[in-house]
Parts: C-alpha cells; structure tokens; sequence
C-alpha cells in the first residue's frame, strides 16, 4: 500500500488525485476513477456504455426533433434578448461586440430548459453513465454567432471544476444539444477520443475571480502546447459534425475546443452538466474561493 | 448601346468594368468576362473546363507525388530559417508571436518554386484556363502554423488586384498546392462556389500602403456581412480539404476565406497566381499608388 493509498483511506475528502496548478511541470496522471459507473438502468445498451468508456464520448444524431429544436431556439431568442436578464452576470458576452455568447443557469432561468433537464432521454442517460442521482452542477446556452465567434482553446472541464469548484472525482457528464447545425467549418467541437483517460494538470496558479476572464477566454486551466501536440500525436481529433437536435456526452476530463466561425452560420448549443450527487463538491482544490453558484452548483440537488 | 459600351469603345484602358472602394452601399456587379478563356490544348478536358466555369474551381486530388511534397516541405523550412530572409519585406509575420505566415515572391527567391511554376502540371492549366500565355501575378508560401493560425476573412482576391495592382479584368487564376494535409479543423479553405460570377465592389477608399497591415489582416477591401450573408445563401460554402499534395485551382474573383487554427497540425500551402499576358497590370483603379513588385508583379514576362 503506497503511502497515497494510506492518506486516502485516513481521510478520502482531503487526498487530492488530481493534483493541478500546484507550479511547473506537473506530470500527467493515469485516471483511476471509472467512466461508466456501474448501476441502474437506463436508455443506453452495453456496447454503447462501452464504446463511451473507451472514447469518452457518445453522439446520439436525432436525439430530439425537428419541432422541439425550434422550440428550443425560440425558446434561447427569448433568453437572450430578455430585458430582465440586462445587466445579469449569468449572461456573457463576447469581448468586442457585446454578443451574448453564453447564458448561465439556463434551466433555474427557462422553465422550458428545466423541462428538458427532466426528459427521461436526458436525465435517464446520465444517471445511468454515473451510475447515482445526478443533479446539475452547470447549466448553460452557448451561442455562437456568425462572423464573430473566437472559439475555446484545448481544455479539460474537470480540470477547473476540480480546482475551482471543488469536485473531488471526474464522476460528472455533459451534454451538448446542437440547436443549430454544426458543420465542420462553423466552430464545431473537437475532441480528442480516450484522453478522458489521462488527467492533465495545469501550471500557474488561480487568480482570484478567474471565472470573470475565463468564460471568455482561459489563461489559466489550459495545457500546455506540449501537452496538446502529444495527446492529439496519440489520440486524435474527432469533430462534432450533425444537424440540430443531435446530441453529444461527453466525460467531464475529455480534452476538447474549437476554432473560430467566420462563416455567416450561427452555431448554438445547450450544455447541461450533471454531476452524480455522490460527487458533491467540496471546497476548492487549486483556488481561494469556489467560484459562484450560477456557474457551479455547491448543493447537490438530485433532478427529479 | 448603352453608355457604358460606348466609352469601353472609346477608350478600354479607362473604362472601369468593377468599380469599388469608391464610397458606400455598392452594387453588385455581375461579370461579364468569362472564366474559362477560349484557347490552348492542355490538361484539362471540356467536362473539367465546363465545371471549373460553374463552380469557379477545381480541385486536383494528388497533384503531386509525396516525394515532391517533401522536397517542397523541405524548400520551406530552409526558406523561412533562411537568415538572409531575416527582415526582408517579402516574409510576412503573425502579429503576436513574430511566427512565418507568408512568404512572398516566393518564385524568384527560390529555385525549386520556379521549377514548380514552369512544371507542364502548373503552367499548362493556367494557360489553358486563361487562354495565353501566362506569367506570375503573386507567388507565396503560407505557413500557417499550429496553434495560432487567424485564418483569412472572407474577400475576393481580383478585388484587391484591381483596386490596388491594376489588373483591368478577373483573367487571373490562383493555384494552391497543399503542403500538409486540409484537414476541416486546421483551417482549410472555404469557398462560395459559383461567386466568382459576381463582383462584390467593397465599400472606403484605400489607405496608403494599406499592403502593410491587409497582408496580416485585411480591413478595406473585404465585403460586409450582409453581402457575405447574401452570397452564402446563394452559394454554400465549400471546404478545400484534402491530402498534401492535393491543388485547388481557383478563379480570381471567387470569394473565399479560412477559420482559425486551434489544433497543433501546421498547414502550408504554396500559392502561385497566375494572369494572362493579355491582362496586364495599368494603373491601380482604386488606390494611389501600385503596391510594390514582390507582392504584385508589374510587368508581364510570361512564363517558359
């Protein structure tokens, strides 16, 4: 028994697996923390529980119709031209323009994205991927407008909520809900297939309200080039092509981005991140303060 | 006959067939000129000739073997380490990191691209699309580097070669030969096919030696949004993805553009352009002063 194992055991809400920001070259850590959790039912067979354990990834294309996605959009016009959500920090906007380019809290804000939340093909998924009760840890609407949208840089989403936010284990899921296409060349997501499996620590240090900055663009929180160059050199890049309504889970330590949208078409998307209830954050790894309720639940409500 | 005919009669070296930067709210001009020209034997057969003249471009799937991709790839880097090319004007730099983005005059500079332009495979096409003898307009490298690639808003080039080079007519034709692969997410080249047909005048006026920033940024010189939005709708857009070693031959006033690149996968390509002797370059019909040789040629020597 290493001396690791020993202090986990003394005290498993203190021992860090995932040490990050912690100075220079930190090393890669292996992931022992499963994927697929064992447990309940749920809308997804073994090989597709599987595959998603092995790339850290699943796309379900036509996960809702045509009809619902419209509502849906209708649904984010509202949002984002919402007087009452002026001024509102859940909103977040692009730097030069004032686009809006997020929408927090998204299913507290919208009955309609709260309704969604609760669909059976959405909650029913997770619940089955974590293998508990779930309850969402971060909800938001992405758009990206044409012409305008800069893109996210090559990033872990566990890497910060672990830092920022406290969650203990990479035991959390998203889904992204395309409301628009997304086309190759419009700023669709990339990931890197099986780097779920590979925790990536970051260096420097969390500045105070990092979250301020870092919803428009990290700097800290984000690999290394080096780090990049040799995760895509073993892994790969997929892209996530399909027509609105298709959906993509994805492990909350894939590596992921995406580039840039000059082209006219708008690229939107729904995130919803679900968090198992037996995964509930604690205080920060790798920061003074957690960081706001609207961008990280600290309770863990389970979605009913 | 109208006006217009009647002073192109007149006088044909002043009469200006695509005005633009000429002030705001332009019309779109429709060509009149054709985009296959009449003439020579060479590579292409009708059927390829006739979809060129559709579509305003042709991409050719392994041009280039992947031995002479390599002499080529190794040309490059020799050229952009090259330290008598430190501080030339010809190579032009990413603003942020100081990293190689273009190489211009590339032909004259080096050898091996001179070989390439005067290969049956180049030069032939180019006289047999433009219907004479030829001779290089602009010849460059783009380096576009991993990780920090900004890509190209959308523009038409014959638009800024009338405006600022003199060029009187859309008889040019530009050959991109892929040194890495075009992959979607690195960056790859967007077109509008068939927007070739139509001249998209820009609105402002041009700055002097505007060829100092537009080279790393354009700011006059490309379209407004909606006129991007419109010719989107019209058009599509296609993405330029293939092998190293794939060329896409494109005509002058096709509108095109490229995203940003995230990933670390470089993408270099080489760009020869091509115009008709029978289309020499005049005095600029929207700028004060021609831009200077090694961006744009000013005489007429036709390749051999």
């Amino acid at each position: 028994m290493t001396v690791d194992q020993t202090m986990e055991v003394a005290d498993s809400a203190v021992t860090d697996r995932y040490p990050t920001r912690m100075g220079e070259s930190p090393r890669w850590v292996r992931r022992t923390d499963p994927t697929v959790w064992a447990g309940n039912d749920g809308p997804m067979t073994v090989p597709e529980l599987r595959a998603h354990d092995r790339a850290g990834y699943t796309v379900v294309p036509e996960a809702f119709a045509a009809e619902e996605i419209l509502r849906l959009r209708a649904e984010v016009s509202r949002l984002a031209d919402d007087p009452a959500l002026r001024g509102d920090e859940r909103v977040v906007r692009e730097r030069g323009t004032g686009a809006v380019r997020s929408i927090f809290e998204v299913h507290r804000v919208s009955p309609v994205i709260a309704g969604l939340v609760a669909d059976d093909r959405i909650v029913g998924r997770a619940r089955q991927l974590l293998g508990s009760d779930v309850y969402i840890h971060q909800s938001r609407v992405n758009l990206m407008p044409g012409f305008e949208g800069t893109g996210f840089y090559w990033h872990s989403d566990f890497e910060t909520w672990h830092a920022e936010d406290g969650l203990p284990r990479p035991r959390a899921v998203s889904c992204s809900i395309a409301l628009t296409d997304n086309l190759p060349y419009n700023g669709a997501l990339m990931v890197l297939p099986g780097s779920h499996r590979t925790f990536v620590p970051c260096v420097g240090h969390t500045p105070e309200q990092n979250y301020r900055t870092s919803l428009v663009q990290q700097q800290v929180g984000v690999p290394s080039r080096r780090d990049v160059e040799a995760l895509v050199a073993e892994h790969g890049i997929e892209q996530f092509t399909g027509s609105a309504g298709s959906a993509l889970w994805f492990d909350s330590n894939i590596m992921h981005g995406s580039g840039s949208n000059v082209t006219p078409h708008p690229r939107s998307n729904i995130f919803l991140v679900f968090n198992s209830v037996d995964n509930a954050p604690g205080e920060p790894f790798a920061a003074g303060a957690p960081r706001p309720e609207f961008i990280a639940a600290r309770t863990a409500e389970p979605v009913r």
